[in-house]
C-alpha cells in the first residue's frame, strides 16, 4: 500500500484540508500559486492504466483524505497490507512558511495523517512494515557529525543510545521531526514496526519506470516553493535566468538522484524492520554546497550552449550560509544500494529534457518569495548561538 | 496574560476541539467520564468577583479556543501582553492513550494551538515572553543524568550544545515534545523569547491565594485520567480503596508541591528569557519513586486514623519499573525558588481537607481502565531495549 500526496502510481492518494474543506493535493497547491509541474502530468486513471499496459500489473486506487481518521481506518482494514509506504504528506518548507494557514495546515495534514495511520495499523495490521519519508532536514546543521537517527551520548560517566537531537529549518521540518517523535513513539509502546527515510534533496527526472510510457512521466517542480535547488538551476540555465543561489551559497546538504529515492524504499520494503524497531536510514548518496551544484549546471550547461550566470540573492530563509556538515548515509548502503552520482551527464540530459518543455516555464515561479522571517530587514534571527 | 484549559484565573480559556465542534474544557472531560474535581469549583466569572473582593484586582477574560486562529490573534492583538502564560492544553496522559479520537484531539489542540499562539506573539507582540507548560515526562527515563533542555554533546572529536533527546511516554507527552520543537524553532528563527516550564507532578490543594477565600479553591483530581499519584493516594486512604501501585512501584519522577509550581511561573516572568532564547527550566524539587509516595501516605493516614493497604495493580501504561533516574533542577533554584519539601505534615493537612468532601468521592473514578497498549496482555512492548 503507498500512500501519496503526489501523483505517483499508488492504492491511496491523501490530501491536506484547509479550514475551509477545500480538498488540495500537491498539484492543486501548485495550481493555487500559478505554477505546474515543467513535465505535464496524467490523471491518476490515466497513469494506472499506463502502468498496467508497461507491467500488466494493476494498482486499485482508493482516493481520500489521510486526516479523515475513518477513511483511512477502513481503507486500511481492507486492505490489510504488508507494508504501508507513507508518501502522504504535504512536502514543501517554503509552504509551510508562507503564513500561520499554510503552516497550520502543513502540521496538521502530517501529524494527524500520521497519527490516524499509526492508529490503523496498530489496530488492523501490527505485523506490517510503515516506511515513512523523512527528510535530512530534520536534524539542520549541527556542529556534530549527524549519524542515522540515534547516537550514543555519554554523559557524567553513564552511557545511552538516544533519539539524534533535532534543529528542523522550517515549521514543515518541524511537523517531520513531529512524525519521528510519534511514530518512534508508537513502535516503543505498542511494538510496530517502522523505518523512517530521511531523504536528502532528489534531483532528477527520469526513473526505470517513467521512460517506459510517457503517461508515467514524474512531476518536475521548478518554482520556489515544490522545486529543489538542482532542478531549479537547470530550469533556470535553459530559460536565461541567474542561478538563484541565496546568500553566500555554502549551504552544504545531502543529495540523491530520484532513481535512488526509488531504489532506497525498495531495499527497505524487501528488509523489514524488526517488531518494535524504529529504523533511522539517511537517504542520500552525497553532499554539496549550493555553491558548487551552480558551479556545476553553469559548467554543464555552456557545454551545450546555455550561457548562464550565477547570482547571489538574500537569502529568504533563516538559516547558516558557512556550517560543518557531516552526515552518516551507511545503512542503505550496507542494504545494498548503488548510488548514481551527480555527474556531467546527468545535468546535460536533464537540460535536453527541460528544453523539449522550455515553452511551460513559468517565469514568475522562478524568484523567491517566502520569507523565513518576514519581520526582519535581512538574515534573520539565526546567529552563531543558533542551537540554544 | 495566562492562556488556560483549567478552571484557574485568567484571561483566556480555551477548549480543545473535537470534529463534532463540541467544547469541552477540563470540567466538561471530566464530566465526559463521570468523574469531577474532590472541590467543589465555582464559574469563571465568580472566581473573578472573588478574586476581585480578595485583591482588588480585576481580571479580564475572554473566553474561546486557541485552535480557532482568528479568536486567539483578535484577542493578542487587543490586549497586547508583555507576557503570555500558556496553561491551554489537554493535559492528561491517560486521556491522549484512550483512543485514536482522544490522541488526534490532544495532539490537535496542543500543537494548533501553540502553533497559532507563535504566530500571533510573532506578528503583533514579537519582544513579549512566552512561557509555556512543558513537562519532565518529555525525557522519559534515560539512562543518563537529565539536563534542562539542552545537553552538550562531544561526538568524534567535535562539541555542540543541542537539544536533550525526548522519550516521551504517552501521546500527550508526545505533543509536548512537539510544541518544544516549534517553540523552539520560533525563537531560533522569529527571534521570540521563550521559556518552557518541564514541570513534575504536582500535588497539593492549598496556594496562597486559594487559602484567601474558598471560592478561589484548586481543583483537585483523583481519578486515573487527571489525578496525579499523590492525590490519588491520599484520596484512597480517606475511602479505604488499597493504594493502586502500578506493577513494581520503582518508576521514579520528580515531583513538586502546587505553591511551587505557582512560584516558578511568577520567578520565571520576572526573569523573562533574552530574545531568541528557548529556555528551558526542570520544574520540580525532589524525586521520589511510586513505592516511597505509597509508604509515606500509607503511615501519615495510619498515624491520623485512616488504616490503608497497598496494593499492585496491573500497569496500564508501558514503562519501566525499574530505572536510572537523575534529573538537573538548578536554574529555578538559581532564580531564588526556596521548595515546600514534602513531608507528614502536608499529606496530613491533604487528607484532612479530603475528608471533608469525603462525600463527594465517586468510587469508580479510582481503579484504572485505559491501557497504553490494549493489543497486548501483560506489560506492553517496552523491553530493555526501549530507546531503540
Amino acid at each position: 500500500m503507498v500512500i501519496s500526496a503526489g501523483p505517483r502510481p499508488c492504492v491511496f492518494r491523501s490530501w491536506s484540508r484547509g479550514d475551509d474543506r477545500r480538498q488540495l493535493c500537491a498539484e492543486a497547491l501548485a495550481l493555487e500559486q500559478s505554477t505546474d509541474s515543467l513535465t505535464p502530468i496524467n490523471s491518476l486513471e490515466d497513469r494506472i492504466e499506463a502502468w498496467h499496459s508497461v507491467s500488466g500489473k494493476t494498482i486499485e486506487a482508493r482516493v481520500g483524505c489521510i486526516e479523515d481518521g475513518e477513511f483511512l481506518d477502513k481503507a486500511v482494514a481492507e486492505v490489510r497490507p504488508e507494508v504501508v509506504i507513507h508518501y502522504g504528506e504535504q512536502p514543501s518548507a517554503p509552504y509551510s512558511m508562507r503564513s500561520s494557514q499554510t503552516a497550520v495546515e502543513t502540521q496538521q495534514t502530517n501529524v494527524i495523517g500520521t497519527l490516524n495511520l499509526l492508529f490503523s495499523m496498530q489496530t488492523h495490521i501490527p505485523d506490517a512494515h510503515l516506511i515513512k519519508l523523512g527528510t535530512m532536514g530534520e536534524y539542520g546543521t549541527p556542529n556534530i557529525d549527524i549519524e542515522e537517527g540515534f547516537i550514543e551520548i555519554e554523559h557524567n560517566g553513564r552511557k545511552d543510545t538516544l533519539p539524534f537531537p533535532k534543529l528542523p529549518g522550517s515549521l514543515y521540518h518541524c511537523s517531520k521531526v513531529h512524525d519521528s517523535t510519534n511514530i518512534h513513539f508508537a513502535t516503543r509502546i505498542w511494538g510496530l514496526r517502522a523505518t523512517d527515510l530521511n531523504q536528502g534533496v532528489v534531483y532528477g527526472i527520469d526513473t526505470d519506470e517513467s521512460v517506459l510510457d510517457e503517461r508515467l512521466v514524474t512531476r518536475f517542480d521548478y518554482d520556489e516553493t515544490f522545486g529543489t535547488v538542482l532542478n531549479r538551476f537547470c530550469v533556470q540555465a535553459v530559460v536565461g535566468h541567474p542561478l538563484t543561489v541565496y546568500g553566500a551559497g555554502g549551504q552544504t546538504r545531502g543529495y540523491l538522484n530520484i532513481k535512488d529515492t526509488l531504489r532506497c524504499v525498495e531495499l527497505a520494503a524487501m528488509n523489514p524492520a524488526d517488531r518494535g524497531e524504529f529504523r533511522v536510514f539517511n537517504q542520500f548518496t552525497e553532499q554539496f554546497s549550493v555553491s558548487e551544484l551552480a558551479a556545476l549546471v553553469q559548467k554543464c550547461a555552456s557545454e551545450v550552449g546555455f550561457e548562464v550566470a550565477i547570482e547571489s540573492y538574500p537569502n529568504p530563509r533563516v538559516e547558516l550560509e558557512q556550517h560543518y556538515y557531516n552526515a552518516s548515509n551507511q545503512k542503505l548502503l550496507d542494504l545494498g544500494l548503488e548510488p548514481h552520482p551527480l555527474g556531467n551527464e546527468l545535468v546535460q540530459s536533464m537540460l535536453g529534457i527541460i528544453e523539449r518543455h522550455r515553452d511551460r516555464v513559468i517565469g514568475r515561479a522562478i524568484t523567491p518569495k517566502t520569507k523565513w522571517n518576514p519581520g526582519e530587514l535581512e538574515g534573520g534571527a539565526l546567529s552563531t548561538a543558533q542551537h540554544t
